[in-house]
């Protein structure tokens, strides 16, 4: 593994350094190699990091900032009054080659746009797109985009996002040919909006690309496809679907096994089974379909790694964001989509 | 109960009479006071009703005709090539008064257009919608429109919807002041579509609507609203999605508790455990979710009851359609909105 330092927004989110700044401690601790700019309020975070190993404390530098982007306020007023904000920091670290790659919890129109502007889109694509992991019941992952960077998209947007969503999966997922579909509302020809169907005829145009054909809300976690493409707007009301439904349902077990774990005489004889038949198989395969372990969503399309954690985001959830724009950045992901492109 | 006829279309869905037949049969035997007209395939359907009791077969009126549109069609040739076909038949006999109510598990599409020629919209509605009732992890109920007959919409379609849904929520469900919210990707003011911003300022304006925001796809069972209201497309995706979700994640645990039910040793301890502790109060819960229970979506803002039931329902999924239809007929739902309509 190669040294690595990441810029991170640590203000964003719905709690801010209180979950950011254990989250970075935890991502620390995991990667020797790695380093963090870390962009707040400085005030917030020192307590935070009291207790550090100096080991740790070496491989991070904060840098003040007293500014935050609300995830309240108006996209081009908060475009416009971004400057010296810790997000704008963080990505203009990354501009400035201080960092490899960025990381914030905070408003995602703001980030993109952000982005779009320090970072530039790479040449030939009109619209970066923010693309997920998402877990499948057999085991296997698949990526989805655009999740909410462009609620409006036109036939070549989608086109492209097949394209970069294929390298990605190639790359990130080592998958060989992956089996790219557009999210639809019927898996007949005729269904959908015409952006989605003109996308499905240039799609099949190409026979560099593995187009599959539609696909339907209801099959996203069943592996039929590696790549599932859809508009921003589509994509992240489907995918704050599947997380909600995910999480109430397994919540709905868990609730339940803790209302019985709690009798004194009950308990020994509870987690004997529970160890014993129901949940081995279950529980494991539960987790691996837990939105938690799946934080992270990726702005791509652009010259550097820039990844958007979950506003909600939990230390854990916080703490594999930075992995990923790690990984991704040690990868060289934004390259191999450039090389990419101009293969297909 | 008063006595009732529904028209069916027995030729719709992916199954056809095997499912429907077996339904019809099952909702007749439940509900007393109901007579069928089935429209379809005498030579599929007769086997089928072969040892029906005699007291089941008369109220059962066999309507033969061969037709039947297919899922695949493109919707104006379907349209135009309907005459003579199960489904139009069953909608004609509510035209003509000779059932109250009609249900189809075939293509929506043209089920929405064939009832808008046929039966009308009510007087002052632009768009009839797809309304389903969705299940919550509390045990309640809420609504969700529309559900893929409309899939762009302004923002005085949303509103409509949104005055439709909190009717058919106070009538179906028995909620006073039913909460309204608009699914969008964010609770803030400015996020989504502009039309969905639009519709959010019109419903603000209307005291006598309980409107209460923004809702996003991670809250769609929590119960926070009792309508939820989106264009056809997005709400197509996201029920689907939902129900995609719930029924894997469930799945996870049946297939897991299924392995353990078949060691002949194993078994009798496994029932007792299952009983006595585990699946008390989480089965039941489960099963609220299930989407197998709230098969059935309504089109509404018509003269009359039309039900869509899923291509994919099973007997009791066609079944609850049917019964759901009937419950629909009895309330004079239409004539409530159309009431309701001049109320607001």
């Amino acid at each position: 593994m190669s040294r690595l330092t990441l810029a991170l927004d640590v203000m964003g989110g719905d709690i801010g350094p209180r979950i950011t700044i254990p989250a970075s401690i935890k991502a620390l601790e995991q990667d020797p190699m790695l380093s963090l700019l870390l962009f707040g309020d400085s005030q917030q975070i020192l307590p935070l990091l009291e207790n550090t190993p100096q080991s740790i404390q070496n491989r991070i530098k904060l840098c003040h900032c007293s500014k935050v982007i609300d995830n309240h306020q108006d996209f081009t007023y908060a475009l416009r009054n971004s400057k010296g904000s810790s997000m704008r920091l963080a990505i203009e670290a990354v501009q400035k080659g201080e960092a490899q790659a960025c990381v914030s919890a905070g408003n995602t129109a703001v980030l993109m746009g952000l982005a779009k502007i320090l970072l530039q889109p790479l040449k030939g694509i009109a619209r970066p797109a923010l693309i997920s992991v998402i877990p499948t019941i057999n085991g296997d992952r698949s990526v989805m985009l655009d999740l909410g960077a462009n609620i409006e998209c036109s036939a070549e947007n989608l086109y492209q996002f097949a394209l970069m969503g294929a390298i990605f999966a190639e790359n990130c997922l080592g998958l060989v040919f992956p089996r790219i579909a557009l999210l639809n509302i019927g898996i007949e020809e005729v269904k959908g909006y015409k952006s989605i169907r003109d996308a499905a005829e240039m799609l099949k145009q190409n026979p560099t690309l593995n187009y599959i054909g539609f696909i339907e809300g209801d099959l996203l976690l069943n592996g039929k496809a590696d790549v599932i493409v859809n508009d921003g707007f589509v994509g992240n009301v489907a995918l704050k679907t599947l997380e909600g439904a995910a999480k109430n349902v397994i919540a709905l077990f868990k609730g339940n096994a803790t209302l019985n774990k709690t009798n004194p005489i009950l308990k020994p004889i509870f987690r004997w089974f529970l160890r014993t038949f129901l949940l081995k198989g279950s529980y494991q395969r539960l987790k691996q379909i837990n939105p938690d372990q799946y934080n992270g969503a990726s702005l791509i399309g652009l010259t550097s790694v820039v990844v958007k954690s979950h506003g909600s985001a939990n230390i854990d959830g916080f703490a594999y964001a930075i992995a990923d724009a790690a990984q991704q950045a040690r990868q060289k992901i934004p390259e191999k989509i450039l090389a990419g492109l101009q293969k297909y």
